[in-house]
């Protein structure tokens, strides 16, 4: 049970954790804030949230847990000005997609004690909208919750963290930072390239109106993710650099081998590469869906 | 209404068309043939056929309609093969992918005359999924089918077959083979490569176990379309292979600008590119829902 929550943006995934957890009846109070009024107005309405603060200092006054789900580069700014008003024994956790760049920036940011009881975490679920009106209160259930603790983390912040999710139906599992990073890369930062270099491919053909009728589901589900919120991605982007390019590296490999079977007219190779493929996505998807 | 309608190739193509008919009463008989005697058997069970041929030859014996709804690749030789068998009335017609390497073929195999009541088509709709037991006889209604005809198609063939799928409730539009192929190596066969290319990419990383918890819905549906048929694919691949290849350049530039932004860690340049995909994704494809 978790007295007071102050949720720091209160989108998405912010909106469905406060909701999911005033439904499931673990959570005293939940205090939100965020940059948008109109938003936060919506989180009151639909009852995700108790009270709307004035500001995130003041929304983690007397917080016992502190969600931090706002985008990933405006975390840190978020801890500077929320460290101050932070009660000595609160939790703080987090939502963002990368995790090594977000804890180097904590641990500048915030006292040794408050960095020890930051425990970063990642949730593996979302949809392509975004805000309050979006959240589901069942958005976590059978999902994954990645935790990514490190040496200094306090054993009785990362247990209320595990706690918090467990009671929104997920699975937790913890990873280090760099091996979060590294495997997020290549199931979520990568598709997101792709998906967003595709829609922009499609400019380069006919008109919209050329188009509309050699539209198939395909083509819907590959861009479906190009719908996502372009500054968010942008900054997931930038702070898993590294580990992004590595992903497109890998990819590029594979992408050139079929064009090249195409490219080259030769059947048996290219059915070799395709069957490749297939059978990695049905290894990996069928069998843990 | 059709007499009597052979379909060449009783898939979830084949198998929809023919149930879907018969469903609304606009045809007489429908005989099938396929190389897979289990998969004929599912369409006999299913009621989507009549009656099972014994080859493609005796299969077309009286028909007024032939459905080729076989690989694009298989179709020279199937026509070849039913060609001695065929009414001088019947009018053909097909469902594969890319249609000027199709007709370019149909015309070396077929006398003029059922050359001219060839009148190739290809429906937008389909799943990952293949076979009779995977047909739906609702699987065209609301969906978009393209018809190429040429010069020499006969307008009575090109009307019967625009007839048949407006029956099933669809959209017919009429362009140019090479006009189809190029819009299709956009929207559709670029779309393929690239998902199969990222489902290749998978083992890159983690083995399947470490990967699992990371696995999204973005992921999911990157990737579903790298469950299709590979021989399939590889002939539509192979048979579209000049507007293919010019996809993947044009698909390329977009990926590189948006790798070199990330690479350059230039959040201005990064957040105008995506920005740019999402705006097209949200032009044509929430225009066209």
């Amino acid at each position: 049970m978790i007295g007071r929550l102050a949720v720091i943006g209160v989108g998405l995934i912010g909106g469905s954790v406060a909701g999911g957890l005033k439904r499931a009846g673990r959570v005293g109070e939940v205090v939100g804030w965020g940059r948008t009024p109109a938003n936060l107005q919506t989180a009151l309405d639909r009852g995700l949230i108790d009270r709307a603060a004035d500001s995130a200092a003041a929304a983690v006054a007397a917080a016992d847990l502190v969600l931090l789900a706002a985008p990933v580069a405006s975390i840190p700014p978020l801890l500077r000005e929320i460290s101050p008003a932070l009660p000595a024994e609160a939790t703080l956790t987090d939502v963002g997609s990368t995790k090594a760049w977000l804890l180097a920036q904590a641990q500048q940011v915030l006292p040794p004690a408050q960095f020890a009881r930051f425990v970063p975490g990642h949730p593996i679920a979302g949809t392509e909208h975004a805000g309050a009106a979006a959240a589901q209160l069942d958005l976590f259930a059978g999902r994954t919750v990645i935790l990514t603790p490190i040496e200094q983390t306090v054993p009785a912040a990362l247990a209320g963290v595990r706690a918090m999710w467990q009671a929104l139906g997920a699975t937790v599992v913890e990873q280090s930072p760099a091996a979060h990073d590294q495997l997020l890369a290549l199931t979520s930062h990568l598709p997101h390239v792709l998906s967003y270099a595709l829609a922009s491919t499609l400019e380069d053909g006919e008109s919209p109106a050329a188009l509309a009728p050699a539209i198939g589901g395909g083509l819907r589900d590959m861009t479906r993710i190009a719908g996502s919120d372009v500054r968010m991605w942008r900054d997931i982007l930038l702070s898993n650099r590294e580990a992004v390019e590595r992903a497109l590296t890998a990819y590029r490999r594979h992408l050139d081998a079929l064009e090249a079977a195409v490219a080259a007219a030769e059947p048996a190779r290219l059915e070799q590469l395709l069957a490749h493929g297939r059978a990695l996505r049905r290894r990996l998807l069928e069998e843990t869906e």
